[in-house]
C-alpha cells in the first residue's frame, strides 16, 4: 500500500500511467485535480450523499482534503444496507472524465467496501442539512465532520503556514518562548495558576513544583525581547492564556498569539509596515490556497465579510494619532456612553467610529498617553511623560487586531520608570538587557483567532478553534 | 529606511546594482553571501571582537543571522572608548572582496555609530572565550548571545519549519489541540492542574475555573484522533507537559511534541514508514539549511555525533518485535540491573543494548504485551489480550525518540476494554467515534527536544530549548 508521501506521488505517476498495474491511492483532492482519466484507483473517505436510482448509484464522498466532494457511479448492485450517509467507504475502479458540468473527474466503481458503518439514527449530522454553528458547536467530537467546521480547519491551517512562511521568507528566526512562566508580563489580564494535581502535592512535600508561584503565559513579549538582543529578527506563534471570567463571544480562555520582535528600528513605521505586510501577504496566501473554502464562509456565513476584505487589502492602512483620534470623537455627531476624553482609552464604540470615520479600512492609531500603557513602552519625548510610541490596529468589524510599540531601551528612562512602579527587583534581568549593547527595538502582538475572524467575518470566536470550550467536559 | 523585508530583497538589488544611491541595509549573512561588491552599506550588530593595529582597526560583527561574524576593516582613527565587546554597533562603508581566505566579502567602514555600548566589566560572556554550555545556563536572558546557543536557535527554528514543510508538503492538515484540558489522554505521567490566581478565586466564587479540574495537556491524541474521523491526515506541534519531580537531565516539565494522525491505514508499517520519512526528511533539510551550525555541535560538543547521524540517515530502519527483543536480551552475555522478561517494560539498559545488538542504528520495536499499553492501542488478536500494534524507536544515544500505535478502532473491542478499566463514563464520547463510520487508524508522537539531541548530540536536555528553567525565577 502506499504510504502518505505515496499518495501525492501517485498523483503525478497517475497522469502518465493510463492503466496502473495495481490500484493508486488518491486523494479527494488529487483525484478532483486531475487531469487525465487513470485506471484502478482506489478511494477512501467519508459518504456524504447515497441516490439510488434505478440504472444507476450515485455516492459523493469526502475525506478532508477538500471542501468538494468526489462523486462515484456505480451499479446499483454495489448497494448495500451499511451503505449510508456518514459511513466510511474504500472505493475501487476508474477514474474518469465526468459528464457533469459541476465536477471534472468522477470514479466508475467496480467495488465498495464500507469501512465503517455509521449509526446514523444517532449520529447528530444529518445528510444535506446546512447546521447552524451553534448547532455543531454541542458535538466538539463530531463537528469536524460538518463541511463549515471543515473548511475552517484548512483554512486555520493553511492561514497557521502562511503566517510563517511570512516570517521565515523574511529571515526571522522563531522561537518557543515559556507556556509556564513566573512573569506576568505587564498585569495584561488575570492569570491562571500552575499547580501539582493534588496527589502529587501531597506526595512531593513542597507547595510549588518550581519554588516559585508559575503562570501561563499571557504574551511572549519579554522573552522575545531578550531574543532580539541577538538576533535582529525573531517571532513567535503559540498558545497565551487570559482567565477572564467573561464568557463572551470575543474572548477565550486559550488563544493563539504571533508575536515578533525586531531590532535596530529607527522608528514606530518600521514595525507598522511589517504588521501591514505581515496582514496582507498571509491573507493572499490564504485566499489563494483554499479559494472555495473561504467562499463558503463569504457566501453563507458573513455575506458583507468578502468586500469589507477585499477593501482591507486593496487600500494603504491609514494611520492617525491618538490625539487626532480623540479630536474626532470629540467633533462626531454621534453621542457616546463613553465620553472621549483625552488620557482615556478607547472603547469599542469609539473604535468602530473611528474605522467607519476613515473609510472602513483597518487605521494604526499611534502615540497614546504615557500614562494608559505598560512600563516598557517607549517615551516619546514630546513632555514630561506625556506619550508613548505605540500602535494599535483597528479594523472593520473586529475592533483592535494587533498591538504594538517601541520598547524603551534607555537604561535611564527605564530605571526611573520602574523605580517609580516599585518593579525594579521584579525586572533587574529586563535592565540588564540595557546594559549590555542596547538597540531601538520593537515589536507588536496579533491574536490569530481574531485574524481568522477578519478574513472569515465569523461573528463568535468559539467557532474559529478546533475544539470548543465550556460545551463538553471530557473534551475540554 | 528599508524594512524587514527590504532586507532580503536588497541582497537581490545590491548584486546587479554597483553602487546604490543610499546605504542599502544588509545583514551579516547576506553581506557574507553576496556575489559581488556594493558600494554604500548598513551593516547592524553587535561586535564580537575588536583588533586595533597601528594601520587598521579589525571588527567582527554578528547580527544573529549566521555563526560566521562579517569583518569590518577600518581606519584607526574611527575606534572610540565604548567600541567594545558586546556593543551594538552600526556601520557604513562599502561591501568589497575580502583579501582574507576564510571570508568571502568584507566592509570598509566609513562611520562607525555605537548604538549601545556594553559594561564588559559585568558581562558575564568575555571575547574569544567559549563558555561550556553549563556556564552560559545560567545567565537565560544573555546566553543566546553566545556562539552556542545561537546556533542552535537557530536550528531549532529550521527545525521547527522543516517538520511543519513535511507535513504539509504531504498533505496533512494542521491541528491546534487543546493545552488546557480535562483529559489526562492515558495516564501518562503527572499531571499540572490549572487553578485561578489566588485573587481571582476570592473574587469568581467558584473552585474551579472550568467548574471541573482542568489540566495541562500531556498529548494532543485524543484530540488528533477526533480530527481523524473527517481528514485522513493530520498533525500537531505544540508544547506538552509533565509534572515529573525529577530534574535530570532527559526530562522538562514543558516540552514540544510533534503527533501525527493517519486514518485508513492497513497495518503498523503505514506508521513506521512515515515516521522514519518525517525523521529524514526534516534532519537532511535541517543539515542543507544551516550546515555550520550543526558542525559546531559535532565539533566541539559532542564530536561522536556526526558519524552516529550519518549512519542513522543513510541505513533503513531496522524493525524487531517486542517478542524478538526479549529473546536478544535473553540471549545477551551482559548482566543486566533488570531482568529481561516477557511482559516487562524495556529499561534503559534494555534499549541500549538493543541498539546496540543491531548495529548503532535506529530500531522499530513493535508490538508489545497488551497490559503494557493503554486501552486505546490496537488488539492484535494473536491470543486473548496478548500483543497491541504498538511501535517504539529506539535510537543510538538517545534511547526512545518515537511512540505510536495502532488504535483500537472496532466498537466491541474498545467497549469492553474500557468497561474491565472502569472508564466507559469518561470516554464515551471516544467510544461515539467508533460508531460513525470508523477506520482503522494510527499514529505517533516524537519529542521534539529529544529529536534536536539526537541531530546535535547534546547531552543535557536543557541546554536545546530557548530558557532554560530552574536558573532564574524572573524568567522561569
Amino acid at each position: 500500500m502506499l504510504g502518505a508521501r505515496g499518495g501525492w506521488q501517485a498523483l503525478r505517476r497517475c497522469a502518465s500511467l493510463p492503466r496502473a498495474q495495481r490500484a493508486v491511492r488518491l486523494r479527494v483532492r488529487e483525484a478532483l485535480g486531475a487531469r487525465e482519466p487513470a485506471g484502478e484507483v482506489k478511494v477512501q473517505g467519508w459518504v456524504r450523499s447515497v441516490r439510488s436510482q434505478k440504472e444507476v448509484l450515485f455516492l459523493h464522498i469526502n475525506d478532508g482534503s477538500s471542501l468538494e466532494n468526489l462523486q462515484v457511479v456505480a451499479d446499483p448492485s454495489l448497494e448495500n444496507r451499511d451503505l449510508t450517509f456518514g459511513s466510511a467507504v474504500e472505493v475501487q475502479g476508474k477514474l474518469v472524465k465526468s459528464p457533469h458540468r459541476k465536477q471534472n473527474m468522477e470514479v466508475k466503481a467496480e467495488t465498495i467496501h464500507v469501512v465503517g458503518p455509521c449509526d446514523t439514527w444517532s449520529f447528530p449530522l444529518k445528510t444535506k442539512e446546512r447546521h447552524p454553528l451553534e448547532y455543531v458547536r454541542q458535538f466538539p467530537h463530531l463537528r469536524c465532520r460538518n463541511n463549515t467546521l471543515g473548511s475552517l480547519l484548512r483554512i486555520r491551517s493553511e492561514a497557521t503556514a502562511a503566517i510563517h512562511s511570512f516570517f521565515q521568507d523574511n529571515g526571522y528566526v522563531h522561537i518557543h518562548t515559556p507556556i509556564i512562566t513566573s512573569n506576568d508580563c505587564e498585569g495584561a489580564g488575570e492569570l491562571f495558576q500552575i499547580e501539582m494535581s493534588n496527589e502529587a502535592r501531597e506526595s512531593a512535600e513542597k507547595t510549588h513544583f518550581f519554588n516559585v508561584p508559575a503562570f501561563l503565559t499571557v504574551s511572549g513579549q519579554l522573552h522575545l525581547e531578550v531574543m532580539a538582543g541577538a538576533f535582529t529578527h525573531v517571532f513567535t506563534f503559540g498558545p497565551t492564556f487570559r482567565a477572564e471570567n467573561s464568557q463572551s463571544r470575543r474572548h477565550l480562555a486559550e488563544f493563539y498569539m504571533v508575536e515578533a520582535e525586531l531590532s535596530f528600528t529607527e522608528s514606530l513605521q518600521d514595525i507598522m509596515q511589517v504588521m501591514e505586510d505581515l496582514f496582507k501577504t498571509a491573507t493572499n496566501t490564504v485566499l489563494s490556497k483554499c479559494p472555495r473554502d473561504v467562499e463558503l464562509f463569504h457566501k453563507y456565513i458573513a455575506p458583507a465579510q468578502k468586500d469589507r476584505l477585499e477593501q482591507m487589502l486593496k487600500n494603504k492602512f491609514v494611520t492617525i494619532s491618538y490625539n487626532e483620534a480623540v479630536e474626532i470623537l470629540k467633533q462626531a455627531s454621534q453621542t457616546f456612553t463613553f465620553k472621549p476624553e483625552w488620557g482615556c482609552d478607547l472603547q469599542t464604540e469609539h473604535e468602530k467610529y473611528l474605522v467607519k470615520h476613515c473609510g472602513e479600512i483597518p487605521v494604526f492609531v499611534i502615540n497614546y498617553p504615557y500614562n494608559l500603557k505598560p512600563f516598557y513602552m517607549r517615551d516619546n519625548e514630546d513632555g514630561p511623560r506625556h506619550t508613548v510610541a505605540a500602535v494599535d490596529l483597528l479594523v472593520p468589524g473586529i475592533g483592535e487586531l494587533y498591538g504594538g510599540s517601541l520598547r524603551e531601551e534607555r537604561l535611564p528612562f527605564l530605571e526611573s520608570r520602574l523605580q517609580r512602579l516599585g518593579l525594579t527587583d521584579a525586572y533587574q534581568w529586563y535592565l540588564d538587557l540595557r546594559k549590555f549593547g542596547s538597540v531601538p527595538h520593537g515589536g507588536f502582538g496579533m491574536g490569530f483567532e481574531r485574524y481568522l475572524q477578519c478574513i472569515l467575518g465569523v461573528d463568535n470566536i468559539r467557532d474559529v478553534i478546533p475544539f470548543p470550550r465550556f460545551s463538553h467536559s471530557c473534551l475540554l
